[in-house]
């Protein structure tokens, strides 16, 4: 493989290169790369922003994340919550930090798939930074995004007696995890073993090519619905299932038996001994859809086979609980990612 | 000194606890922290923004760099590219990879810098990210703002017969590294030997704690002067007046003996047996604004001291010039950052 290094572009150099190929898509892209500052036109609506910081060795291990895959998933990761309030995402601005460890070929596959989900999504390019780092990838991207002040979702508008929904299928980022983990490690202690990830292409690709959930948006948009709350799936369902309840001081009942959960997942759980529901309320990584609507859309919502309605929003007093299959009721409780625990 | 890990708080509770006084200050600031993106209303007005990212061991040495400055200077280098577009920056997202090596009261530390600086300029800390870093101290940061379509201002429009001009006075932050260095170098062989920075304050104090020129946006508005281009100089003069000339192809003739320099930059140099005029050509970090203006508007660009013509636009065919005191003409040639080269 060819191997240009870093240097020998310099750092406006690089970012010419990288970014020599983009067209604006949208209107309200005035000026992207290449000034101080791009300049955004939202005449008369609401411009909502969001940011992501991912580091190598925390958020994502290059040992099986290929660059291009990488470069897909930050993008996804920040107009997922952009989707969270209702709202189009429209810009993003990329910053990366990169050691000369990597050559001008890692970084412009990185870029293909930044790229290739700026088409998907519909959204520019129109700023950012390029960083040396002594040691490391670090990838910040910051996303932009427009709705009608009307239709903004907040966290904190579900009410008692809203439904509580989900879209998609739940548990299977945290089995792809698993699975990259063990074979890592024996590759790790034996480099001539090959990696036998055979029949989990599923669950993988959960975790390395994630999508975010435009589809719903638009068939709330369509439908005329509007959710009292809604956010994204980044760090489990109990964990967001908490804070819905937190910020709307209401409590909620969850199903068990009512979450979506594929059976790829399933077969996946059980060969590491898990419980696919426990998957499913920790995991995180889902950039699946949480919301709440009003008991009235209910017929509208099951028009659309990507929405499942796994609960119910009531009093705060009676807290955020599950109802087993078994017909127990537990307190829900955040198992959610807390990397500086030691 | 209280050391409370960051453990102790978890990720939401962190960014709680540090975000927990933020009074929104802009009218456009609809939503802030706390919801999955941040909601901000321009209408009638176009969004600029712009982004940074800043790593521990490139961009900054937290042996010398005091977090609170580090924070204020932080967010200074971005609403600097703000002003750079003539544009009002209106809000700010904050994004920092910490390792557990920091405790609580030091990234509260960092946060006053950060909350002072908001509170200098006007803007609102509407949103971020915290991530854990197995390594160093990592800041991103994106600046938004505000200003009306036709008193935008980029690099492009620069004319031949434009005077050149720039804000304040140049080469003293790259000085201020110098002696920082050197008294870092001096200390880590012998630690008992004070630091002798005496009578370097000026210097010094421009390289840790820059501030954006808001007043120079602010003139430009009330004498109703609007730049033909403009930008801000943080990789060096030269390396600016290259980007406009290329930018709005037009060529640059430089005066040397205009250049602003203080009398305290000068004997900074000589100690280290610089040419003052190289350290302003090539220092960089000075985040003071280098603009082109229309000859007419000459007369009213004397009335503020804060505001040196040194040079004018030439055609591109001429190339970017400098004239020495001595008489003789030079290639403007960019020496500035390239963190790249081995």
């Amino acid at each position: 493989m060819e191997r240009t290094e870093i240097a020998d572009y310099g750092e406006f150099g690089l970012i010419r290169h990288l970014t020599k190929n983009i067209e604006l898509q949208n209107v309200s892209s005035i000026l992207g790369v290449g000034d101080d500052a791009a300049v955004i036109d939202h005449y008369g609506k609401q411009t909502v922003v969001t940011t992501d910081l991912l580091i190598e060795g925390v958020h994502f291990d290059l040992m099986y994340t290929p660059l291009k895959h990488l470069g897909y998933k930050s993008v996804v990761v920040n107009i997922s919550d952009i989707f969270a309030m209702n709202a189009q995402p429209t810009q993003i601005t990329l910053s990366l930090g990169i050691s000369n460890r990597f050559p001008v070929e890692a970084l412009e596959e990185f870029y293909e798939g930044v790229y290739a989900a700026c088409d998907t999504y519909g959204v520019d390019l129109v700023g950012g930074d390029t960083a040396s780092s002594q040691k490391g990838f670090i990838i910040s991207i910051t996303a932009i995004g427009e709705v009608a002040a009307d239709k903004l979702v907040k966290r904190s508008g579900a009410k008692k007696g809203d439904l509580l929904c989900c879209s998609g299928a739940l548990g299977a980022p945290y089995l792809g995890l698993l699975f990259l983990e063990r074979e890592k490690k024996i590759y790790l202690e034996n480099p001539n073993i090959q990696p036998d990830l055979e029949g989990e292409d599923y669950v993988i690709g959960r975790l390395l090519k994630p999508e975010a959930r435009q589809d719903i948006i638009q068939f709330f948009e369509q439908g005329g619905i509007l959710p009292t709350a809604m956010m994204d799936i980044s760090d489990g369902l109990s964990s967001e299932i908490l804070h819905i309840c937190e910020s709307s001081s209401v409590g909620a009942v969850l199903y068990e038996e009512k979450i979506p959960i594929m059976e790829e997942t399933r077969k996946a759980a059980y060969k590491f001994e898990l419980d696919p529901t426990a998957c499913a309320l920790s995991g995180g990584e889902e950039y699946e859809l949480l919301f709440t609507v009003d008991q009235k859309d209910y017929d509208q919502l099951l028009q659309y086979d990507q929405i499942t309605v796994i609960g119910y929003m009531t009093d705060a007093a009676e807290g955020a609980r599950i109802i087993t299959k078994g017909g127990n009721t537990h307190p829900i409780t955040a198992q959610g990612w807390n990397a500086f625990k030691k």
